[in-house]
């Protein structure tokens, strides 16, 4: 537990790596909703591994079915539901993870949790496969935000030391929206994409791994929309975001950074512009204040760790001689995983974004 | 909404600053549970401001009074209230804030919120004020994890660009953890002490602030506590921290510096000890892996940002004569908040740790 | 567990009955609500005992005392806690509950649940007392309710085998709502009160009580309100008018008479009527078909058990000295709960219809 | 909202009657939970209709294909999905459904809810096909209970107005139930099997329904589950029976006939039997008090409508030609709903009970 998150955009995630089927139940998308197949193809694309050279060359094939919740082409108001079926199971590539829990996984957490009935192939239930779903119905989410002129994109802002610039004015339109989501390395810096590139190489020859940040923007939500304390859009954001395997670490606008200003250099100054709107003169607090949105872009940024299955060898245990016992991780492995990780961040955002304004819009209809 | 968080050791907080009373409602307390008040007082102590020449003078009353739950100096299992009697008020302090919308505060965006409805005295319902009844409960909390063993302490990881030690094997013990919590200025490394002092009080005579960050651990979690995705220990832990005004970021373990390590060194390494107790011999994942406990220290870092209330000449707007306009802050303000903060971040921990025990203990009693 | 209840408008009870203090939480008032203090004590007069010859005559003080949550006489949006100071302790007439279980009542029940350590005096947190601060949030839910044109009432519809007329469309109006409101035995059909009078006065003078069942209708409320499934209007109400102590049965409509029907009686069949609104020519269904209102009145019926405290010799046990033993209970009791516990019942149907209706609500707001 | 039920035993419903699947996400399972897949088709097909000459001669193809949670026979602890494929569509019989409204059904008040997108082929979302998920759940939550040697059965207590006896303690009993569980028509006292199946038969010739009452009890249950005021094991087990489509009365033990009771009637005494378990000599509040089980049988009683669905011509109206029509509903229906009822609220029965038990369990595993 507990596999069901949100309150007015509600999901329920199901499935194992190795099992028949992966999906997620989502329960209160507004009936009558239009959903796009090609735009939820294209953003679970984005996802999928195999595409270049950088990423693992198992070839998932993702292919969503919807089995409620639609009738002729529209949201019905009833839980929609999408399965997507495994076909890729070669399962012997995972027999040794029974015994040997390999490090940063959760085979050995997940193992003591359910007291070993965990299906332990692929990582089971634990799999990043698992975000698939969360891709899915994030494209559903985005496609109603942009009828509100709201808009959600991301960039990789770093690759172990080698950093992107941040998210700035200049760049937060859609035109850039429009060129990050097709990159396969979305950058804001593209001077940067050569040595980053290079360094993925490096590691992935050497069986190893990348980690990074990611930093992400939500523009175009207007004030007054979250709430105080433990429902606070940086609650409801980061108790998602943490769903993700890899997150360890979240920072609203300067985040770090910020904790070394001064107060008169931290506080966003409000000023009216030329047309009269309120606006901050800088957005360090990321567009939030006591939890609340200001009418500034929504910025945050993710700490990724670089994946956990590498072809070096490792030290471990194995729990079956109960003994300390190196071994090495057969299969192809994702040497960085935030290409990968960017389309289900940007569905996090827009599942939480969405469900903080359908919570904020509840008002007596009449 | 929402003013309740928890699945099992649910709380409900309600208050404002300047209103008549604060409080919380704690609801599954384990009946039978003995409520010790002088540990309930040295905590709230802790948070208590006008201690010493770092804090503000203003002297608030928190003396926590129990009005429901406690039968013979025992949780009798039903709801559990305590309320705290606002003396302070002062009101006229903050009458300029009506229209005046503070830099860093939550003034603009909750008046967005609440069409103007609010009550904006001292920030109102948004006061770090309604933290002290967090940490009224998470002294309970803490009493019902110590009796498990099980130990939460924190220090000042940094203030401003100034670091103080990282907590490592040495120092996650009971001893450290009782000369910190005695301290004014919790830090590892002593020897910093005198360094940030000097750097508090400069801001203060400056009438500016300044911010930092905060380590805190949990020691004493076995392993298989917490759940994959949704309910996951950082996020049921982030999920609260953000909740806590001034909190901009979160990390586990090694977080953001993890970014920047490759996989071989961010995983952390399974060992038999010589008890043939499991260990890692790092512990980069802050002692959780798939959103689960792996037996290792719980640890977790927060950004901080400075006290958004500075004597210092700022910008802003107000709202009534719908311009922009210079104002200075009345009163006598935190220079560093950190160190109120830190028994409200343990007290926030020691919620979480013990709502996940108390869900995962879930099986049928017989 | 659990204390607290609701989606958009959310309350948590507190508080026992001789404890100091009893009260709730509202979160999720609409901000600007104005509260009319006056109906508010209004209705909890309603709730009070010691008004007439049919009550007890112990007389609660029940000044509710607001402590959070108003600012200027309106709702700020932030949680509003109400508060009421318990002064009747007088707990020596319960010192022998501690070890004589009170049949009807929850002592055996409780105590097996908390082992021991509930608050056994006065029923304790199961006191009917309780109910109080549910009248407190309920005279707040009728207030919003009503300036949508949507009311609610009931009456007697039984005590013992005395049968009230059923509400009908010439009683389905304001004029016999604020008729009955008055009253102390709220009628439809007046020449039944003084039989009933009669009837509960011969109850008393034996010691006895008497037990009955009450009707209650909403109307004004349009169709598609509520959810299918777990969340219906009939689930909705039911689970919280379940939480009224005495209340051992619910129906909506015609219930158990309809389950007497042929299908083509129990169908309520649809027709435009001269205005050109959708109507049903019978009612059975009580204004909900699959869980949604169809636009008709919610009408619904609870069967409430006589008050269990009776002052004739009962059997039980004494959990001390582990036999069985007789027992009379001292103190003044009520011979019957109906009309006390009519305006809770009000009270519970305005909170359930309220939250559907906001829950309904929600969209985005742009 | 909401497909989801449950605190500790977690259900999600999705699908549509003629949509391409129903199913159910089960959360909470405890991990390493054998799932007998014999005892859950068995109870599925005690749901299943075309068995036999009262049931409707439609034949849905009911096979359960579990797609994640569970791994080598037992359930991992992981969400646990079960979909069903619809095989029999035929869409053509239910095309008059879309613009006239029949009466009894949810399509007027669904549509109006869902602003016309609702699919509304077989009454989509709203048909009682849906409950097979519940029947799925709740087989495993049978085979839960019975290895704690809780067991739960049900029998019809009243078909229009011929009555079979109650339970008693003769009837609550392994044998009995086994007995009850294997007919068609589960009747405590057979003789009466006759007159019901003569009257159903009447029914089903003149294209009429019949309605009736379901009587269910829990036993082997322990005092002190359940917890006071919004999570009374009434308040669970009702907000869970009302989800069942036709249910639209519950009375707890003695519930209606209780309310004619003088209190020294309707309160159950307790005594010390002879093996010194603590029992009442009645069972008048079906063994609960103040919300909590008393240890004795949990007794209810639902009221079932007739089913709405009737070849009858009826009244009703168009809404696309807006006008007042009369109508006659094609194809076969059944004549009374109650057989195929039954096993649906005792799963309703044991997913109530369980979550309770989980609920209740809760305490620090150490």
């Amino acid at each position: 537990m507990s596999a069901t998150w949100g309150r007015k955009f509600k999901i329920t995630i199901f499935g194992e790596s190795h099992g028949s089927h992966i999906g997620i139940v989502l329960d209160g998308v507004p009936s009558g909703t239009k959903i796009d197949m090609d735009s939820i193809i294209e953003e679970m694309d984005r996802r999928a591994p195999g595409r270049n050279d950088i990423s693992t060359a198992r070839r998932e094939s993702d292919s969503p079915e919807i089995i409620s919740g639609i009738f002729e082409g529209r949201a019905t108001g009833a839980p929609l539901t999408m399965i997507i079926k495994n076909k890729d199971h070669r399962s012997n590539d995972y027999s040794q993870v029974r015994d040997i829990m390999r490090p940063g996984h959760a085979d050995y957490s997940s193992r003591e949790k359910y007291k070993g009935f965990n299906d332990y192939r692929g990582s089971g239930h634990f799999s990043g496969r698992i975000t698939a779903p969360l891709v899915f119905v994030g494209a559903i989410a985005k496609q109603i935000l942009e009828e509100k002129d709201i808009y959600i994109s991301s960039h990789i802002a770093s690759v172990k030391n080698i950093k992107d610039e941040k998210f700035s004015e200049e760049t937060l339109n859609k035109e850039v929206f429009k060129r990050l989501k097709k990159e396969s390395l979305p950058l804001l810096n593209k001077s940067k994409r050569e040595i980053i590139h290079r360094k993925i190489i490096e590691a992935k020859e050497e069986g190893d791994s990348l980690g990074g940040t990611v930093e992400c923007s939500v523009v175009g939500l207007k004030a007054g929309v979250g709430d105080p304390f433990f429902e606070s859009i940086e609650s409801v954001i980061s108790s998602l975001m943490f769903s993700i395997p890899a997150v360890k670490g979240i920072e609203f606008g300067s985040g770090f950074d910020m904790s070394k200003m001064l107060g008169s250099q931290a506080n966003d100054e409000f000023y009216y512009d030329l047309d009269d709107k309120v606006r901050t003169r800088t957005n360090h607090n990321g567009g939030i204040n006591g939890g609340i949105s200001n009418g500034m872009p929504i910025v945050f940024t993710l700490a990724i760790k670089a994946p956990s299955s590498i072809s070096k060898k490792q030290r471990s245990i194995n729990l079956k001689t109960k003994s300390n016992q190196d071994f090495e991780l057969k299969g192809r492995h994702d040497p960085i995983i935030i290409p990968r990780v960017i389309p289900v961040v940007e569905a996090c955002a827009a599942i939480s974004i969405l469900d903080c304004l359908l919570v904020d819009g509840s008002e007596i209809k009449w």
